[in-house]
């Protein structure tokens, strides 16, 4: 049970008892986040960046931290989310083990770790807890409200939660909604990490750790999260060097498995368990549909006017042709609802080869669409 | 350690010793098939079917098995694959358990199953298997093989290495290669199975059996055979009702969970975990480019200068949009070397919408198709 926070993350106390969607609440609950550039006088040029299932709150250098970050190529003075020209404000999901309160951290009840005792969390409540660094900030209305994959979702929730919020906003492989495929991959995640005997019902330790089910769980993200295309090009059919391959019956033998299994060994130890659960299964329950009158079961149409009642002035709505965990449609259904509910709303698919994570290596692309959006806000 | 073998199943000797393509030999092999049809006394009406990986040789109903077989409405009298027209020869695969010799079997020098000690098994020997079968019915030269997924390697296996074996060919959601998606699926559903303290490096019963790991094999199989365009119209977000979601934390919730694990389940028991890692390997380790001279690495460009030397009078490979394991670029691939062969040879991408395993349901595609070209042999 470890938390893994960035040197110079900064923290705002959650309000005591801070109650959950589902039920339950916390108590001496926290938010870690991070900040680049400064609130105008105005208080008016603030970005907030919702992140994905695992990044922390360090998504570019700066002052309290100079280690690059998750998204340097994007966050900065000058650079596309421009540091010189507006406040910027990332901020690690409620549930993670990157700072902010999660199962990993300690229920002050018990003085033990949540484990499974962390309620139950629901994508709606990182986003109210990402509102609470806004009004300790100052912040009543943010110029941009970004959001990626997971945080995508959160930013939605937020938008329809809270009207007036936010000005625009930008949702960068985002989802209104699960879809089976999501979600069946997903499920299929958890699973790999239920099974490991290591993971003991979440009460494992770093010695009895269920490494072997969050490697398996994490290669199952990475073929998902890249796609078939850029591999085709990337690895082909190249085999490991003997001295590489596995002498193991049935073990790896082709660069694309080693890759996966590099990839895996450096996420399994950084990243808890629980928490990953607790995340994973926040993105199945979330539909912005559960925020408009019920006509029926859930629905395309349901989805699309729940995203009818967020009032934003712009928006940004970007997807990725390769993407088969949050694909190309829902970017659409995004910007269609968002239009609907009277947003200037764009939909932009990019021809990425990278599949669902092309926002964190394709700069080339995504550099200038968020770039374009933020120099467009008057 | 079971053979799971349909009634009426018959079976072919093959040489003893049988050499094995990436060495060792198996002695006192046999190979399951069965028939629909007779074969005219030109002999040249005949028409083989070579299957996927989990498949008996019981395609269809017939003299020896009234029970419907996996691809009942595509094989008998009057259907696409008529057999008041053809000699229908479906053969199971060489290492599976439904009747071929593979690692369940009894190794005639032990007395005991194979287990791990079979032999490597490659692609190649599932079609020098399945032509000993063709010689022994006194089939010179097919009127056409059919192959589909795995089966559309072993079909072009055995046009590569036996010219004139066939006038035609239909290759159904096939590859000529495996590419790096597909192998990183495969080779996590292998790690599954592998990482299942029963499994027992392939030592396991039916008591200490690798159930949990098949499972997971299983439903990574399912997630990736169908197509998550077919699961939004199918299931959406509906979720089980409370007598039938899980109590267990992180337990099922939605329908497509539900019915991931009721297709594992129906599975896991009926496919020998070892005879699965062999067969899963064997597409992996396949590559048509083998057959003609290297020039540097494994290329796009090796693989079609493979398929070219293949001779056949006339070959139809047909893909579906929405299959993300064997992708239409694949099927695009077989027809354009094939062309290249001298074939006249047609690309047909269908647009069901339920991915890989759209042969096996979505008949109303696929029979025309199939029934078209083969009305077409003169």
């Amino acid at each position: 049970m470890t938390e893994f926070i960035p040197p110079g993350t900064r923290f705002v106390a959650l309000p005591d008892p801070f109650p959950m969607r589902r039920g339950d609440a916390l108590h001496g609950a926290r938010v870690a986040y991070e900040t680049w550039g400064a609130l105008n006088a105005a208080r008016d040029n603030a970005v907030l960046i919702l992140t994905g299932l695992s990044p922390d709150a360090h998504a570019a250098a700066n002052e309290s931290n100079p280690e690059p970050g998750w998204w340097e190529a994007m966050v900065g003075p000058g650079k596309p989310i421009d540091s010189d020209r507006w406040f910027v404000v990332c901020v690690n999901s409620l549930g993670s083990c990157k700072g902010s309160t999660g199962p990993a951290s300690i229920d002050p009840a018990t003085g033990a770790p949540y484990r499974l005792s962390f309620p139950e969390l629901s994508i709606e409540d990182g986003a109210e807890a990402a509102l609470c660094v806004l009004r300790e900030l100052g912040i009543e209305r943010l110029a941009c409200v970004i959001g990626n994959s997971m945080g995508g979702m959160t930013a939605l929730a937020l938008l329809v939660r809270h009207p007036g919020i936010a000005r625009s906003h930008i949702n960068i492989s985002g989802a209104a909604r699960a879809l089976p495929f999501s979600i069946a991959i997903r499920s299929l995640q958890r699973e790999a990490i239920r099974l490991d005997p290591q993971w003991n019902g979440g009460d494992y330790d770093d010695d009895q750790y269920p490494e072997s089910g969050m490697r398996m769980a994490r290669k199952l993200g990475v073929i998902t999260y890249r796609s078939a295309l850029e591999w085709d090009g990337r690895f082909g059919r190249v085999r490991l060097d003997s001295d590489r391959a596995d002498d193991e019956p049935f073990g790896l033998e082709f660069e694309v498995e080693s890759y996966l299994e590099a990839h895996a060994r450096r996420f399994v130890r950084r990243f808890d368990p629980n928490c990953y659960l607790y995340l994973s299964r926040s993105m199945d329950w979330f539909d912005v549909g559960d925020y408009c009158e019920r006509r029926g079961g859930p629905s395309e149409g349901q989805t699309r006017a729940g995203l009818a009642k967020i009032s934003v002035e712009k928006a940004l709505a970007i997807g990725v042709h390769t993407d088969i965990l949050f694909p190309l449609q829902q970017q659409q259904e995004i910007a269609d609802g968002l239009r609907d509910g009277g947003a200037d709303a764009r939909f932009l698919p990019l021809e990425s080869p990278q599949g669902h994570d092309a926002f964190l290596v394709d700069i080339a692309r995504f550099g200038p669409a968020v770039r374009g959006f933020l120099d467009g806000l008057a």
